[in-house]
């Protein structure tokens, strides 16, 4: 006999990405940025870490929600704070999807929707990418409750334009979900939907352009209705006090943000067409990763594996269409060039 | 036409207490600690704040739970560590209950039982606690997933002996949470009932005995098969890097813990004495805080009202059983004596 829920005994649990202890690992697996937070955190950090730590955070990270509707120019109550954009999916899932309500979910995307899903015993609506990762109507589905598009994808690095997504979320009768944690790599994102369709939730996170995956720190936007309700699903106090202050000292640093953005683009640009000429098929990317297929005489879990022997950390799908390809993360150009030439000599490129 | 869950729509959401910005207030209202964390928490805390916040944190807190195995003498499989102690009810009921599974809750007890009960679509149970806040075997109820302990209890400060614990635990066919974020001001515990008993998840907290209520740690302790299944339940990243070094040097530094502990146990018996002089009838409390039925001519919401009006905050409950009795957190004497020299002057005691 089990205490468990049912669907709780019968899933998996997500996995997330191998965060290695210490050791000269170069760490190109979990889309974190290789260049540090804006000083200004670090310094917003250390004046709010003091005798006031006894006392509980402002529950609605009230100055956080200001800071981020300045930045996007929309309300501060069509804003909703996350310990990690992970907490707003979480939020989202159990505010809209009871069990056996269908949640769609493009495949191969993010493994943690449907975790999300399973979770709320909800049923799973796999609808496939085209090749080229552009989405058929069939994303529509009827009586979906939530459709979640991340976007850039991952693992693709590819995007749906903002008018398609507009079209999808016009055609859908639940919730659209744009899961936008690497927008600031991209060059447009579907901030300016929301004003348009009360059914768009667009998700940021500060854990990637920000470089602050340690903090857990996660953004979601939407009409107020939405986000009313929302926040009776949230924890009262999910963002702690060091989070709130971070979270406002990151997003006024647009300039560090953006620096940091900038020398990321400029490595991808880089290492996609020196596995281009290698002969790997490299989707065209907006976010700070890359997702390569590898040419057809090469392995890709063997050359996974053959990097990590090498200490050299990127990320293999085996799944189906995944499974040809491997996703790497833009670290600095140093670890770039150490990635590269550890694949010519394992490949034996010369 | 809405996009929520029924259950979601229907409820109110849980409502914090206040938590004022800034401002002159005598703060007694959250059962915050009155003293501030262990100086060795500050100090590992900013040597943290560096550019490694780029990074994901440890999604299971590894060293957290080493910590925390140590201290109670359990194995670290047999702990997770939640954003806050909230975060692993969050955890439980998403792991136990689905719509329409019995939760069982003393009443008057945190109410935030209720909106988790809710959240999931749970069939509330209250079960009145006798006046002595005492249990009767009516805490058992057939078919029940999850009983809900808060031991001490709030707002009342009474406590449940082991002993009955354990006896309710056996009797359960479902879990029983033991929420014990009180105590480290008790005399007793039950996390000795953690081998006894496979269906009990024992929760400690980090936001009142070790003053960090504004960095969001709480803890589950329970068998492994417990702890496994709700490991799938939790946020992959769900405590931060400041987070999990945070609670390690709290630990550690238990000498610091008990002497704020041992402070707030003296000035509870002072006010405890004091109100008891003027008529009130205080519950014998095991916490941080007291609860105080106010003597038959005073009106406990105006009594509030009027310690408002002056900058004194406490806690009202405006609900049967609780509605002639105001919640007072232990602060420093100072705040104890400010607070006693206010309720004379309303209360126009000489």
């Amino acid at each position: 006999m089990s205490y468990f829920r049912k669907n709780i005994d019968n899933m998996e649990g997500y996995v997330p990405g191998e965060q290695p202890k210490g050791g000269n690992v170069v760490k190109l697996n979990t889309n974190e940025n290789p260049y540090p937070p804006s000083p200004a955190v670090i310094e917003a950090l250390q004046k709010e870490i003091n005798g006031d730590l006894r006392l509980y955070p402002d529950p609605i990270a009230g100055s956080a929600k200001n800071e981020i509707g300045k930045l996007f120019n929309i309300s501060p109550n069509s804003v909703i704070v996350g310990n990690g954009s992970d907490d707003v999916l979480t939020m989202i899932i159990r505010s809209f999807v009871g069990p056996g309500d269908k949640v769609v979910i493009p495949y191969p995307t993010y493994s943690l929707y449907e975790t999300l899903a399973e979770l709320q015993d909800g049923e799973i609506c796999n609808i496939d990418f085209n090749d080229d990762f552009s989405l058929s109507d069939n994303i529509v589905v009827k009586d979906a409750r939530v459709t979640f598009l991340s976007n850039p994808n991952s693992p693709s690095g590819t995007m749906i334009p903002p008018e398609k997504v507009l079209d999808i979320a016009k055609k859908i009768e639940g919730v659209l979900v744009v899961d936008e944690a690497y927008a600031d790599f991209a060059e447009t994102n579907c901030v300016g939907l929301i004003d348009k369709c009360p059914n768009v939730i667009v998700l940021r996170t500060l854990s990637k352009s920000y470089s602050l995956a340690g903090l857990r720190l996660g953004i979601g936007m939407a009409q107020e209705e939405l986000i009313n309700g929302m926040t009776k699903v949230k924890d009262s106090y999910n963002v702690d006090r060091l989070g709130i202050v971070g979270l406002v000292a990151a997003l006024k640093d647009q300039d560090h943000m953006q620096d940091n953005a900038e020398k990321i683009k400029k490595t991808r640009v880089f290492l996609s067409e020196s596995l281009t000429n290698w002969g790997f098929h490299v989707h065209p990317s907006q976010s700070n990763f890359i997702f390569a297929k590898c040419p057809g005489n090469v392995n890709a879990n063997e050359l996974f594996s053959e990097l990590k022997n090498r200490q050299i950390l990127v990320r293999y799908f085996n799944k189906p269409k995944t499974d040809d390809c491997l996703r790497i993360t833009i670290g600095t150009d140093d670890e770039i060039k150490t990635l590269l030439t550890n694949i010519a000599d394992i490949l034996k490129i010369s």
